[in-house]
């Protein structure tokens, strides 16, 4: 199935206590896409200034990403500066430079219409709903969103849940927008709203997969090092949509290797800055450590 | 395998959003008895105050808790007063009271001194190296601990660790001792330490178990309501150390079995206040969330 991912494309500075990085290229739609072009082609629709470096276009294309949906309008890229603590967990931003992204309008190219599978990135849950409109009749929406989105504009981002799929969330914005502190009952309330599968990314803690039938609960895969958490979400969301494209019939056993699937890519790309590490992984690699996950996880019945 | 346990005998005054209750019956050493009890007979040494109700007595004598070593003496019971947030993540304290705990000696009864598996719950470290002194030959050493003997008695909790079979920490504490934030590598050091086996809870995420040639990682049982986790980590250990002490042989896939054993028997414990949910718990009910764990945790190769 064919892929379309709507997102930010952007330039981050980056520190961490294991490096520092700038002009790194990243935001959701590229860590989505480039998590994904490991199993699939993906088309990216996405806004850019005039400032943005040919070689990541290069580097994107190299991924056969499809970046004929990625406009390339006046003025300067969005930016965002940032760094993490010694524990990693939490990202405190020194400064957002929306600049050309503030005023993105996606145009979904019409070729793009027909796409099978959309990644909705975390933008304004209104032009999320506009992306929709958009589509012609997508097999699989799948959306993420942010505590921002919540506090600012939750009746939009209600019907954004009310009209996909799967919804992926952290667990504090399942916690915060559900009104509970636990999260199997802010799991439910999303189900109840009408979206179908709901994951909630955990961190370091994993990932946990709740639909009407299933409960499904991975661990991140154990790292003793890791230099850059930026973007995992995206690159876990990348890696488990690319791995359903895959398959044509989405059943519970293929939906759960899928989560597994994007928690070890995500594990891939904390260990190096923006989307380096994805650089170098092979398939051989990512079987290798689903495996060890697998090991690290099962019990044997009493 | 017969098994002691080591560790406080309290009346416990517990507020959370579900309810309060007033000189519950508590401590580390009861948690972990009541626990146990479900699967093996546990020697218990601690003490007591004369106000100490002798119904709490005759119950624990009902879960065939042998208390030969239970002392009482002149003064009151160690008593605990707390609530949690409606988060219920973290307990916070109003009061403790220590009484007669304050100059607690443990003194291990002739009969007990062969016991193969001892708990030395979290109690003063040097009382719990002063325990070990005691005993005969112990097949199987396991030791809890706090933040509070981590900053007051550092260089005797390390004494401890090298001594103790199977070290049970929470993740905070962990982190704290070793000194780092990554869990893994918290782990990792406290096995250079030579401690054989290291027992991590992260409380609603579950249990890490990590040794030199094995990693496990289990979620917590998914609830969407628990009215009450004072004891659940006790609890945990006394589902994970009566369960070790069925088999003779402990196996990897023998210890994976006690630490999902342990996690099923906390997620009883926390749905009600004190050990109560305990008492009515059977086997078959704890088989049936044992498989359903496996069923939430499971995935295929790809």
């Amino acid at each position: 199935m064919s892929i379309l991912v709507v997102g930010s494309v952007g330039l981050d500075d980056i520190k961490t206590p294991f490096g520092e990085v700038e002009n790194q290229l990243g935001g959701s739609a590229v860590h989505f896409s480039v998590a994904a072009s490991i199993l699939a082609d993906v088309k990216m629709v996405g806004v850019v200034g005039e400032d943005f470096p040919q070689e990541h276009i290069r580097y994107l294309e190299r991924k056969h990403i499809d970046l004929e949906g990625l406009e390339v309008v006046k003025g300067k890229t969005f930016r965002w500066k940032g760094y993490y603590e010694y524990d990693m967990n939490q990202a405190h931003t020194v400064k957002t430079e929306l600049n050309v992204f503030q005023n993105f309008k996606p145009k979904v190219p019409e070729r793009y219409r027909k796409s099978d599978i959309i990644f909705l990135a975390n933008i304004d849950p209104e032009l999320q709903l506009n992306v929709l409109k958009q589509m012609y009749h997508p097999k699989i929406v799948v959306a993420d969103t942010m505590n921002f989105w919540i506090e600012s504009k939750k009746n939009a981002l209600i019907e954004v849940i009310k009209k996909v799929d799967i919804m992926l969330m952290n667990d504090g914005e399942a916690r915060q927008l559900m009104n509970t502190p636990n999260l199997i009952r802010a799991a439910h309330k999303l189900l109840n709203l009408g979206v179908k599968t709901v994951v909630i990314k955990k961190g370091e803690h994993g990932a946990v997969m709740v639909n009407k039938e299933s409960i499904f609960i991975v661990p991140a895969f154990p790292l003793e090092e890791l230099r850059d958490p930026t973007g995992a979400g995206d690159s876990f969301a990348g890696g488990m949509v690319s791995f359903l494209s895959k398959n044509k019939n989405i059943t519970d056993a293929v939906f759960r290797k899928a989560v597994v699937y994007g928690t070890i890519i995500a594990s891939f790309t904390v260990q190096d800055f923006g989307t380096t590490a994805l650089d170098s992984v092979s398939y051989a690699d990512i079987k290798n450590r689903y495996k060890k996950l697998s090991q690290f996880t099962s019990f044997k019945n009493i």
